[in-house]
């Protein structure tokens, strides 16, 4: 059975999306990443309105099966806190609108399953992402969201036997 | 010209709203409010759902001109301000859906607005809600959505010419 997983990577400004297929025997495949962009000029709620409509249109066309996202931890300050929480309020929106579970997973979680190692700097995330997609994935927000769809593939008892 | 204006105030459990309207002459009407309210034992994507639903669906029943908010200054640590702000972002996003747009205000400012005191208290903030609107207000998360509702009325030039 494929399962097509949405990974997000929430940011105040730019939010990265990669939408992974993985299948029975542990195999992954890259199915569509980019970059919601935003600018610093527009006002938040048509910033948050960019977001939530990118990912309902996603999720209307690809389908997945569940959304993956890295779990914010830590946040400069309580204000950064509270614009971060309204990026992941839309996306936790536009999941539950298409009926879609959502698992979150911390940074180090997602580095161990993608890289190996918990600790692993952004540049390497970004490497193996692109190894185990076979493609060169520029942008360092598409490359954790699609770390984070990987990541939660890895989890799935059924890739992890293969 | 009659105004009609939608305060919401938003929380972490529960979310209240107001839907206040202010006329040429200053006076001030109440039209809807109550409490969208959830159970902590729901997964935080179908509140904010419930929220999102409840306000899109208050929007285009009454058709408000505008959305006003209380800016949340004050979480007690980065986690509540991300759950805040997962909420505020819905509220944000249901505003702009309605292309409304969202001023926010100070508590400072509210309470200055509808007690004449900056650092009145909860309950004189709930009683002059409810001399104001002419009608008992006995939830406290209603009280504050109106009143920041109020507040928006009461900045308006003509309102405070009259």
């Amino acid at each position: 059975m494929k399962r097509l997983i949405l990974g997000v990577d929430p940011g105040s400004l730019h939010t990265g999306y990669g939408i992974v297929e993985g299948g029975d025997r542990g195999e992954v495949r890259h199915v569509a990443s980019g970059r919601i962009a935003s600018s610093p000029r527009w006002p938040q709620s048509q910033r948050l309105c960019r977001i939530y409509d990118s990912l309902a249109e996603l999720i209307r066309e690809h389908q997945p099966q569940a959304v993956a996202l890295e779990e914010v931890f830590l946040a400069t300050n309580v204000q950064s806190a509270l614009k971060l929480g309204q990026v992941g309020g839309v996306v936790l929106l536009a999941a539950a609108h298409g009926s879609l579970p959502v698992y979150q997973y911390a940074p180090l979680v997602v580095k161990k399953a993608v890289v190996g190692y918990g600790r692993a700097s952004k540049d390497q995330v970004q490497l193996m992402v692109g190894r185990l997609l076979d493609r060169e994935v520029k942008d360092q927000h598409e490359a954790d969201a699609l770390a984070v769809g990987l990541c939660h593939l890895f989890q799935m008892p059924w890739l992890k036997a293969s």
